[in-house]
């Protein structure tokens, strides 16, 4: 019995995580990013891979900012990690502003109302509270519209009891490099800071780390990069590989004679050759775009995906790889060292980010490395 | 404060599950299939709708058959479901049998190895265990090819101690009811049946329930259906709704100059009108691939998406929707009575079947009905 099998036991497939793989990519993001400190983005489960395990990882590597979604995701972060500052970046709902206090979250502030709702908690404690201020510049989905901007840079005791402050950007296109959109949405943030009450500012996720030293700011927020995912899309990947995903062959068919194979009867293979079927599907993260597309790793040996997608199966052709590593029991690897998210992605005519945000949860999960 | 507010508690989203609905499309189904026996199919944790509650309602409901696809997931179905007969679809690995065994579990035996592994099984414990044998009569997927089943026939003393014997296939085209295919696969199935030993048999999924008399069997095995996607795509949906997924407005904003919103700055909005951005993303199930195609609902109004799907968050046009109706706090709904999984499914390029997988675990969830 392999690593891997005891790894699996008796689950379909397995998704090995290197929590140290995680920590280095922090370790590179932090020295590109020099002098700004690195924060780390943990929202939607830590991108599917679990929040808790990679936020304890990064704690004990050295970061100390956090940031999640939602307001339960902050809530169940901080129940393990008692330190650092964590912020929540979907904003506060005012009736929710004690639970964030409760808890020492700190709400990225959208709109001139979660403004005065935080301000108006603080008073109401009879104490300061931290927080984030969303400027938007360009991406025209969370944060203060600039006519928002331009009231609170005339009246500044909106933020009263708000302190310390730090004022936030989003970039809409950090990962092409040369859009003229990047350097349009960091002109619009600094005159609009200009204008406001000194205090640090934070603009870059993990692309615009890569966008040169005017997009640095004071804090950045990386998220994608952390996981493994290439941050400067146009060169090769400066990140380790985070996520090896594998799963189990349940059969191999040989095929004589022209036949459909799946769903839909999409598919005819002309034989002869032999068909691998494997335990991972829809349900897990293999987008069904990927039906007739994607691709799969056997013993070093690339299979293509054959067919549509099912909820809990996909279909390969195995025909040249030599027939005794391609039997039942024996691992293909759906996402790995040779099968970066971005490939699965691609196959499915999506992003990286929402291969690892879809794996599910019924792979046994194995995490290696870290603090743990 | 609504009772939807009370469910949504400081979750971003809010996903009701109507277990009475899933009932009564069991009875429909069931009422469809007679005489067959109606099973039920809790797979991919009950396609993403709670295996273990779902269970429990159609138990309550009288089914006493219950499909699954992985080992891990009939051994968690046991342990809330004492009585049913519970199926592992994806077979069975042989260092697993004793598994299968201690919990109760029928596999789906899918090839000669699983069928010999089975039975040695049985003769080690001194006793018989029931079995599903898979013939394919088709789909290329699992189940004993052609040569297999000649094998069988000729010797079916392999089966020796496999008792009761069920055999089952499954259908590649059954929701496109004129397809040639159906019947081809039924033929197949019915003629090496006929060189088996006598036993009940199983063939019609969802779909497969409508196609005739003939497709019956002695237990069906509906899963999609349940859950209230249309198993006669050609026709109304004879299921009633089962899932309302809805997500707060975190923010709404003012376009007065063409400007562009979300990533990639792809999507522009000419203006004069109304952005609203809803807490619910594609890590929560709503396909990237929805971008700029699916829509919501907002007090009744119809309000489509605009600009890519971010991994926590959608951006939607409520120009139209008078300004109290679409405020932050206020709800939009993403699925229910008005916006079927299907019409999700549809923006997205895909089916029912993977919104509901896809669904994500970042809702409040809130089970009305059922037994519970």
């Amino acid at each position: 019995m392999t690593s891997e099998d005891a790894a699996l036991g008796r689950a379909g497939a397995l998704l090995t995580i290197d929590l140290d793989a995680v920590a280095e990519n922090w370790r590179r993001l932090s020295a590109q990013g020099t002098p700004a400190e690195c924060g780390a983005v943990l929202k939607a489960d830590g991108y599917g891979l679990g929040a808790a395990q990679v936020g304890q990882a990064l704690a004990a590597a050295g970061a100390r900012s956090f940031f999640v979604a939602h307001l339960e995701e902050g809530i169940a972060l901080r129940a393990v990690l008692t330190e650092p500052r964590i912020v929540v970046l979907n904003g506060l709902l005012p009736t929710h502003a004690a639970e964030y206090s409760a808890h020492r979250l700190v709400p990225a502030l959208n709109d001139p109302g979660e403004i005065a709702a935080w301000a108006a908690h603080a008073a109401a404690l009879g104490t300061t509270l931290p927080g984030f201020v969303h400027l938007d510049s360009g991406m025209n989905r969370l944060g203060l519209a600039p006519e928002d901007q331009d009231r609170l840079a005339s009246d500044p005791s909106a933020l009263s009891g708000i302190t310390p402050i730090t004022w936030m950007t989003h970039l809409a296109c950090a990962e092409e490099t040369g859009n003229p959109m990047n350097r349009a949405q960091l002109q619009r943030f600094r005159q609009a800071v200009a204008r406001l009450p000194p205090a640090p500012v934070s603009i870059a996720n993990s692309s615009g780390i890569f966008l040169g030293p005017d997009f640095l700011g004071d804090l950045t927020r990386p998220g994608a990069a952390l996981y493994g995912i290439n941050p400067t899309p146009d060169r090769p990947n400066p990140m380790m590989g985070v996520v090896r995903l594998q799963a189990r062959i349940l059969q191999t068919r040989r095929v004589d004679t022209p036949m459909t194979v799946g769903y839909g009867a999409a598919h005819r293979v002309e034989g002869p050759g032999r068909i691998a079927t494997i335990a991972v599907g829809y349900a897990d993260g293999v987008l069904r775009a990927s039906g007739d597309r994607g691709a799969v790793r056997i013993a070093g040996f690339t299979a293509p995906i054959t067919g549509r997608i099912s909820m809990d199966l996909i279909t390969v052709d195995v025909t040249h790889i030599p027939e005794p590593l391609a039997v039942p029991g024996a691992l293909a690897e759906i996402i790995g060292p040779d099968l970066p998210p971005e490939r699965l992605a691609a196959s499915a005519g999506t992003i990286g980010y929402e291969i690892l945000t879809s794996l599910g949860r019924r792979y046994a999960r194995h995490y290696v490395g870290g603090a743990l």
